[in-house]
């Protein structure tokens, strides 16, 4: 896809857009700096949500932000009324300080449930990052910073993208979470900001559209936050349009593709303890529904990412793991292939199995397995379905991390 | 439940019932000879099935079963033409030994997947098998032995229940699995007898109740075998009709669940690794099925079952669970409450947090998730929906068995 183009500097790329971050220990907390940009976000679907949740929602109905507060460290959620309460004293805070009105500005939160916001720390790390707002790389990467928390590391990226009118837009974005993976710390946050113009109802469809690719197919260990969020703003500084005709510009909407899937593989390659990245891209399903269905069941399989991380080419839980997905599978048909940078071996070939004990098969697959980064590949020659997902698999280290989290 | 009364001994309760088991190494083979009985069973709902499930499945057509052959260490799954000759040749083994006509011998088989089965050594350690059918109790401890796999105990069950009526009729079974755990090697079977009468038709009815409210309210790590069996006979031996006027006795219906029940926490308590057992118990919600996905929600969470191993009272992560199972929710009325033999505390009292930080409340919490049997208790005030489910912790233990298990 030579219309989008990798750009280093995270949020610097866009023009006009000032973010920071800052911290104190787990505290941490990044301000985004769009004055008037139009914005819509997907939320978790948990019916149990944090507070800046509801509280960033009904700022969306306008339509507009101006700017977002994000801190880790406390999710603010099972906290009642005085959730509410800390959420305006924070969005006050920043709206004195930048000069904007109240109802433009977003929050959101991570880190542990049903404890109040520490408001004094909280507010004394957000006035800290206010004073370093810039637009620089190091801002970016200081604002990717401040809101992980289990991360191992900072999740950024930039792309721009020539539309099908030849016009130039860029699109950049940050991210933090191990996966859809500790309720308590581990929640997804993504925050993605374009200068292209686009309304509020476009920039939901197009983000929906790419969430559904990305975000909703990394799975770690399938437990879903009460704070998930992605937040997506446009300041429209390019003076372009995306939309034309009614019609989102289809090399945008591969170019936001794109930026998702990235940030949504960097989750899954720092899932909790994880050792080792999965990508399983099924093809040949009776449709996309029953493709993602099949690749998601296979990432969250305790037993295949178990034997993943003991290097065991381990076909049987692949083909029980879609067996139970719900997802139509002709078992006599299917071909299950494992693959790294180097070598893809079939495993089972329209449902003759190759790998057994002592053949080059298994040999190869038990060389693949040892590999940092493992592809499952699925045909199902039952129709057109494909989808891929991500994963890690399941280590000593996240029961660990999830063992001694809070105490 | 006075009517109900637990008995020792396993199958040897039941008249005119031979069982045995024998091993020889990874394979073990029970028979169960009950000639003549009604039977009627409940398969897994993977949509990849082992060979010996659609040959039982096809035996039971006739409603009929004389034996039962099964063997541990082989899944004779994913086995292609291959698998059903094997299937053939074992109950053809086990027809001619017993003298029983082959349409009415039921097979089934649990262990790795993927590789055709040994026949040679598992004919050879079903005949030590067949050699070994008796009545007493120790028969009954082999028969449930033999069928192990990464069970660390044996599971038998038996009770006498006393219907409506007065008459009394018994009940025995046995059960492997550690949950429905490992497709590979961890696939539940369970196998149950009565002497009362009862046609299949009304066991299968019988079957599906209980199992609905045990086998599938227990999770280990969520994967759904290929081989998955339940299986329940027959013999009519005390000449006790369990079905009047097309109702089956209530009282026997409850027998029936308290064995099952029994089993199913057997298996829970033995799941692969685990170091403690949990229960968790939803009363209130807006039904019986709201209520079970909150239930197995809570039991499912990998965050959850590795709070318990760490011995983290951390309630977020129930309500985040209870939050993400589809079921109705008001987290502003919810009480969570953990409880062991000795105590039972409320960490959030209709919606209250009550387990803050170095209050009393947290500190018996924390004495709670150290004992070996935990219960969650969940009042939603929503309705008058309640299930129980049960699991177990996630632990170290369970990664390596999983990691290291077939290389």
């Amino acid at each position: 896809m030579n219309f989008i183009k990798e750009l280093d500097g995270g949020f610097s790329v866009i023009e006009n857009l000032k973010v920071s971050g800052a911290r104190e220990g787990k505290y941490g907390v990044s301000i985004i700096f769009c004055p008037n940009s139009t914005a819509s976000a997907i939320f978790t679907s948990n019916k149990v949500v944090a507070a800046p949740v509801d509280y960033t929602r009904n700022v969306l109905k306008k339509g507009i932000v101006s700017a977002v507060f994000v801190n880790s460290g406390n999710a603010n959620c099972f906290t009642g009324k005085q959730g509410f309460k800390d959420c305006e004293t924070l969005v006050e805070l920043v709206a004195k300080d930048l000069k904007l009105p109240k109802d433009e500005i977003a929050i959101s939160s991570t880190g542990v449930i049903g404890r109040e916001m520490p408001i004094d720390i909280i507010s004394k790390v957000a006035y800290e990052s206010l004073s370093k707002l810039g637009s620089n790389p190091e801002n970016s990467l200081a604002a990717a910073k401040a809101i992980m928390t289990t991360d191992t590391f900072p999740k950024e990226c930039a792309v721009e993208v020539t539309l099908k009118t030849g016009e130039k837009v860029k699109i950049a974005g940050i991210t933090k979470g191990s996966g859809m993976i500790a309720p308590n710390m581990g929640t997804m946050l993504s925050f993605i900001v374009t200068d292209g113009v686009i309304a509020s109802e476009d920039i939901k469809k197009a983000l929906k559209t790419s969430a559904d690719i990305s975000f909703n197919m990394i799975v770690v260990d399938g437990d879903e936050s009460t704070n998930d969020t992605c937040l997506m703003m446009a300041n429209g500084q390019s003076g372009v349009d995306i939309v034309r005709d009614g019609e989102i510009d289809s090399n945008f909407q591969e170019a936001l593709n794109y930026l998702c899937i990235d940030l949504a593989r960097k989750m899954a390659r720092d899932g909790e303890g994880a050792t080792k990245f999965i990508e399983a891209n099924v093809v040949g399903a009776r449709d996309d529904e029953d493709a993602r269905l099949a690749a998601k069941s296979i990432i969250s399989s305790n037993l295949f990412k178990s034997a993943v991380f003991g290097g065991d080419p381990n076909w049987g839980r692949i083909v029980s793991a879609i067996g139970y997905s719900g997802c139509d599978l002709n078992p006599d048909i299917v071909t299950i292939a494992i693959a790294d940078g180097e070598d893809e071996v079939n495993l089972v070939k329209k449902g003759e199995i190759l790998a057994f004990e002592d053949t080059p098969y298994l040999k190869r697959a038990e060389k693949i397995m040892q590999s940092k980064n493992i592809r499952v590949n699925i045909e199902m020659y039952l129709g057109n379905g494909e989808a891929t997902a991500w994963g890690c698999d399941l280590t000593y280290d996240y029961v660990k991390i999830n063992a001694e989290y809070t105490t």
